[in-house]
């Protein structure tokens, strides 16, 4: 059975929380722990809806905190399936934050998360493939093997020399 | 005033954890996103005890999940620092999950964390250097500079052509 | 001052949330408060979007649990601000249950909140207009009003005769 | 078999919590969805005394927050059955606060949630009657039926036309 | 100023909760150190009740625990006052568990919670003292007085040939 | 099939964790039944390991809380087996305060838990015995034998006058 592909719009998620007490550190920010666990759980959402199966994290690309987000802050999170390889599929996660009686809303960071799609029995399951549709879409899905490949790299599972997309990475992401 | 150089030993942090329900997935192993925040905890845990100051996550590199967690498995995370950078420290955290009854262990995944030093009010303080000791630590000392120009060339903060460390990441990660 | 009228698309919030262990009950159903609880947050969400103040839960009208939402399932709550009116400003909460295997998506409820802006003495605050543009939101709009008067009634605050817009409530509900 | 009938005061509960950080909003008061978790778990509770059965929240009546209920402060909840209708029954549910140094207590709210019994096969089940004895619990068997017939009305599963006990409520609620 | 000694039915409080599946392990039955948790909440609530300040824990006598509470149990646990010293009372709980099905409410434990009043510059402060009613309240107020020496032994803050009192716990405990 | 013995070392526990908000009092310390539910997951997780089965908490001796441990603190926490007793094992406990800006260390108490080992039908399991190494676990091996009759008589199953090794905890704990 061939499985209908999809497009990015079928499984985007939205996702916005108040920033509580127990979410911050000392200094009244957000931890970046419960950042990432928030983008964790946007993420599996996104990868459920377009693979129709259970889902497992395989891995995060680097994720940089560049804006503090502060007790009482709206954070909003979206995730948008980018690109499926076999059992896998690569999701990418954007966070704003609002600042309520300022007006003021940042973007605070973005990352790339890995998902794979897992049956009952916990073996790994094909996955329909993504169709992108806006220019944003193909841009991400055209990069995506880039960064595939350099996470293959970072985990010792392909060789530099192999990685033919890569070289773009260091003139183009 | 020169701040006192530290031994990694000085700041090294252990942490066990029981996985509880609300920590898994549809399948019952632990949620990447509840292990990144462990991660961070632990991290930000090390970070304070070498810096002495208030800190927040700056970066987490590439993190990838290897092997499942089960519900009712022992978590431990081990984070120690590796190198500091004037205002910020790099942290290694690795991960092993134990079953109970097969009494196996398994190391599951490692990962870098980089925090950020801040005084009261949210300015970056100088932090002390790092002595690394062992050869293991003197390993993750060395590299940290390799694994720093990766992250900045991520963040789009410095060209490729200038990361004359980087080139040994591709031959030896 | 005068404060800006604003139109509902400019609060609109969205939430998707796994149901975890935790949030279920020993039928391994969502338990109905805690249900409520995301409601509240989003429609509070919702609220300080709307009027850039500190806001607080006035009331919630009755709220019908029609379908059970069960562990493992996707919901995704949507708030919109309705009518405002002086200090405080209805919002119209919805809720979808989805179920990732089946791909069956349903509505299990809808709910009207009403929130009061304060500021920081906790004293309340005019809020800005609501101005509907789309068929729903109009008729949310002035549907707004018996609903207000039926919880005056409710809250002893009004009496029945008073309720000139109450009677469409009975017809048109 | 017939069920046997029980009184109101063999499934009372009470339940007296602590405001914690993480209960309350930026005003530093306890969020309503916080409030509304705890009223439908000390519910439940009180449902799941009087019918010996699992039970799921069926609806939620009008709740009216009346008073801020802040950090720090005991909040004290009371349920008591009012009356069954075949698979459910109606929970009277009041809140007061404490502050604890003033020594002042603050009804602060109540509500009627109607919970309905469920089977292990999720079938609603027969309910044992409730025997009011107090005069306040009689009060409270006898205008079971209005708000019941609201509830029907609101839901929109009565014409006003036939909601012959409702009329009262529009003078002596 | 002389504080007005008070009855402990005046800071009687009970706490009734369900068990739900974060609070167990793997078992499926109440962890013991969460039961410590509620039974900790319930005792402050108790002695902020006592004596209108801020509480700490100061001691928790020897708790054994009987019986195991399963998950979906109503645990109700209940806490008074039974004596005063000077900045310090105890505090005596006990805890049901509640088998909904089978209606089997079984006795799991009790214990003593020691706590000490503080103002707002954490100083210990003189407390009301407590003039038991019961017969139980009796007992309890006269049995405080070996159990406080046997905590003191224990803390080493007192040397057994002084515990007058205590010979009295090893044949009437 | 005799069970081989162990070491304490073999099972030795450490967990460092952050205090936060919600962990804390109004005092803005951390609630002793919160510091008790981490002494006794730390607790579990040793007798775990001792015995791989299952356990479940079956007393707490005595715990005395000296000193205040703040909001932001770095607490940590250790356990070891100190001795077996067929299908019972008794843990010791230590906790440490770490204030981050002033570097002070604090040991704040120390406590016994015993865990009995249950296999999957929850009938207790014989557990390995303890071999003690070093001249502390040696003491902490000697002196269980008179704690647990202390535990016993408390509990009303040991009458003092047959608490042969009981005598030297009045003149040596």
């Amino acid at each position: 059975m061939t499985l209908q592909a999809k497009h990015p719009s079928e499984s985007l998620v939205i996702k916005s929380e108040l920033v509580l007490p127990n979410d911050t550190n000392t200094l009244n920010n957000l931890m970046g722990g419960r950042l990432m666990y928030l983008m964790d759980v946007v993420g599996a959402i996104c990868a459920l809806r377009h693979c129709n199966q259970g889902v497992v994290t395989a891995s995060v690309d680097n994720v940089s905190f560049k804006a503090p987000i502060a007790l009482g802050n709206i954070v909003t999170l979206q995730a948008t399936v980018t690109r499926a390889f076999t059992t896998s599929m690569e999701v990418h996660i954007e966070v704003w934050a609002e600042d309520v009686l300022s007006k003021v809303k940042t973007k605070c960071n973005e990352a790339f998360f890995t998902f794979v799609a897992l049956n009952e029995s916990k073996k790994p399951m094909p996955i329909p493939e993504v169709i992108p549709e806006t220019e944003r879409e193909k841009e991400l899905f055209d990069s995506a093997l880039r960064r595939r490949q350099l996470r293959l790299i970072l985990a010792g599972r392909m060789k530099p020399a192999e990685a033919t997309e890569l070289r773009a990475l260091f003139e183009n992401l």
